[in-house]
């Protein structure tokens, strides 16, 4: 089945090269791609060559890139070697990438998910020049099948001042009907309420729309998504996971939680997978899920029928699960819906289904501070991604870690976090393998001791209780969040000086 | 007028020291009061002389006390006085209670003033047993008129087991119809839309609803609210108030703004004052705010014509203004509307309309990571309050602060912020005396350089530049956020052990 049916847009089917003749220094480009999926796989590949081809008669080439979030090697990954990506919002995991924003080479606008593109339609990026997105097909009236994410799809297609499109025959055809694009978004004084009251309900068009008269260059690619191996839970990850769902069943039995919980979100890695191996082997049931994206551990929650629905606006699956999904995926239509990253973080939808946010942290400080972005102060990891939008907005909200990483050599639990990403009028509840601290309701001095109590690892608690000890003796008048100041970071430094804090 | 016409709870009129009976020790009570305004007067002392004689007794007699906001001597100040308050939340600003706090007597629970009402019927925070609410009138049919302000009232009448009214007849009679209160809020998964498409749209009830079979008391009181002197602004808080209506002015040259703004919100202080002082000289017509607090400010304003009307939870006016506010009550009926802090500061309003917030900080670091609470990282002073709520949700945030502190001792931009209120993620306009720094869409290496070259006092400008120098120069691989941890709080420190920082 020919995945491209309009016959004006497909008068416009080129090569990567040449599409990527459209893109040139310094302009903006709005690129696809959330989590590693959906973005495009061959255009990016050929702004690289061009630019190092410009680099190499000496001339400038770079560009500012937007993305959904994070992407792949054959996005992020070759734009950066290749040095082109001067600018880069709204979040990243590329390691090449990565150490070029450490590097001082790149510049890196960490937003929340929610934010980018609002901001970007307010104006405050300035102008999109190009945009590069990847569908699964083009129908006859030149409506747009969108693939494995839509991240901020729909922005970037009405923003920019020319649209090469990429198609993806790689992604099922029968992709149609699994995404819900909501138009109702505008600027004030414009803006209406979203009137959506459960993860599942449609508020928009299964479609991406763009003006064909922008449409410079259509490509056509057959290739998988990243695609990142699949790790089976470890038992520090179960153990957080068990420690998860006990405190939801302690919920439900107080009162707070209805015996099938609230929609679920919970951030990429291995302990939301966990979260979800140990939700399939429980008695929870009609389970629903309002989050960002659908790792392997969701999809056997919905294999398994415990997991009734996901709201999503994204996957992020191993190479098994994507070609198992892809084979299958007319069985999961009606139960998977894919939204802007507007609406599947918006903060309206979000507080208003009472969303139980699970993330991961780097460290958190004993007065529930939390890093989720940096390595000792300084340098990026990620970004903070949804974890804001969700954890400020959600029901519930847990930051989840173990409790050490690096054999042991760092706490996670720390005196001082290092950057601060979600403070604490935000955090709730703290989870390591050691335990889970409830914080709601809790001063700062209340929370220290729990934490200390029920987090941190034993071979770094009487330390921190210590440094708690000290703080309040040396604050008469700073009970309500005792600091040393001049060793608040001091763990932080014997990590760097003597490589354990 | 009579301002008791109900004949059921006519029957409840007692003293005040009657109704204190009701108020036990160890028990949760909800008090009124928001900003100095609308907190019962009464009561409070005559718990506190309760207590007193408790503890004379040798007895312990100590409550969990919430309220809407920060109330006044004679509620936090009494109560703190007699060591009654055993856990406070969710915003003070009593010097006594401060000193209660900041010497651990007293846990304090800063939550986002959006979060309180809800978290509380969530269960959060444990069963309420009495709330005392202080309203201007009680109708034939039970039903109660507001006073100046209507903060969580209606959540703690809803959630108490026992409700003791205090009727002031300080307030104006008029006061009726100046009220919204929504009854629209419900816990997850019943939650709607609240279909508030501008600032002054009615979309609750004009009356606080109180079930009669509760009501335990009723106390006839006539006393003023705390009514803080109105301090005219001073060259630092013109100056400010110059940059930041500056750059309304410029956003609206560059499109991304209307001539008459977005709907206004500005915390409590001097420099939310000269703002409006700056606003009622400039050309600018046809505002609106959307809004906590009514300042003395924002009423001239509303006198110039130039606003058109607020939307807010409260009033906190000078003794002057509040006496010429009551006797022309009418005057101003239609052009301001007091709703729960629920709506005032709920995400999704503020989000919705576009509010262009603009807050109060104790100090910035160069980065952008901004301290609204603390003193030297360990010391309350007041709270969070709504500025979270307005800040992350607002079309535009300004923070906002003279640059110095303390005759030059102390600086407001520090090379990192002793506590971490509002995130890099979160805030966009930093503006002290000096001038104005504009970090959308810049990386915090660049945000550094700004904040320093337009927001630093020149005192400390070279020192700050050094120190953002020599963390780049240590940090090859770490140019995102670049930091030197080990004199991260050397100014704290300095200030702490030399006085100056």
């Amino acid at each position: 089945m020919p995945r491209i049916t309009c016959p004006v847009l497909k008068t416009k089917v080129t090569t990567a090269q040449e599409a990527a003749t459209h893109i040139g220094h310094g302009q903006r480009v709005g690129m696809s791609g959330f989590t590693g999926a959906g973005y495009p796989k061959a255009v990016p590949g050929a702004v690289a060559e061009r630019a190092k081809a410009a680099h190499g008669r000496g001339e400038d080439f770079s560009i500012e890139l937007w993305t959904g979030a994070s992407t792949a090697p054959e996005l992020d990954g070759v734009l950066a070697e290749a040095g082109v990506i001067a600018k880069r919002l709204p979040f990243q995991s590329d390691p090449t990438l990565r150490a070029k924003i450490n590097s001082g080479a790149t510049e890196y606008i960490d937003t929340h998910l929610s934010h980018s593109a609002q901001q970007a339609w307010f104006g405050f990026y300035g102008n999109l020049d190009v945009a590069v997105v990847e569908v699964a097909a083009i129908l006859p009236n030149g409506m747009l099948v969108p693939g494995s994410s839509v991240g901020n799809n729909k922005t970037w297609l009405e923003l920019a001042d020319k649209v090469i499109l990429e198609v993806n025959s790689w992604h099922p055809r029968a992709y149609e009907g699994f995404h819900d694009v909501y138009y109702g978004t505008k600027r004030p004084p414009e803006r209406r309420p979203i009137q959506l009251l459960e993860p599942m309900q449609r508020i928009g068009d299964p479609y991406l729309r763009v003006d064909p008269g922008k449409v410079v260059a259509v490509v056509e690619t057959d290739a998988p998504d990243r695609n990142l191996p699949f790790k089976s839970p470890d038992e520090n990850s179960k153990a957080m996971a068990g420690h998860l769902v006990d405190f939801l069943r302690h919920e439900i039995s107080h009162g707070r939680l209805p015996a099938n919980l609230f929609p679920l979100q919970s951030g990429v890695g291995n302990v939301a997978n966990a979260v979800m191996a140990e939700l399939a082997e429980s008695e929870f049931e009609h389970l629903t899920a309002y989050t960002e994206v659908i790792q392997d551990g969701m999809l056997d929650l919905l294999d398994t029928g415990k997991l009734t629905a996901v709201s999503a606006t994204s996957f992020s699956l191993s190479a098994e699960r994507a070609a198992s999904f892809n084979a299958r995926a007319e069985e999961y239509k009606g139960r998977i819906l894919l939204r802007t990253q507007e609406i599947s973080n918006h903060p309206e939808a979000i507080r208003r289904l009472g969303v139980i946010a699970i993330n991961g942290m780097v460290e958190a400080d004993i007065y529930g501070n939390v890093n989720s972005t940096h390595v000792m102060g300084s340098s990026i990891i990620n970004g903070i991604g949804g974890s804001g939008d969700f954890a400020r907005n959600a029901y519930l909200n847990f930051f989840v870690s173990p409790s050490v990483a690096k054999g042991g050599a760092i706490s996670s639990i720390v005196p001082f976090a290092s950057h601060i990403d979600h403070t604490e009028h935000d955090t709730q509840i703290i989870v390591t393998e050691q335990g889970l601290a409830d914080l709601r309701g809790l001063s700062p001095s209340v929370r220290a001791k729990r934490i200390i109590a029920a987090c941190a690892h034993p071979d770094y608690r009487d330390r921190l209780q210590d440094y708690y000890d000290r703080a309040v003796a040396a604050n008469p008048e700073g009970q309500h969040t005792p600091h040393l100041l001049s060793e608040a970071f001091r763990w932080h430094e014997n990590y760097q000086q003597h490589g354990r804090m």
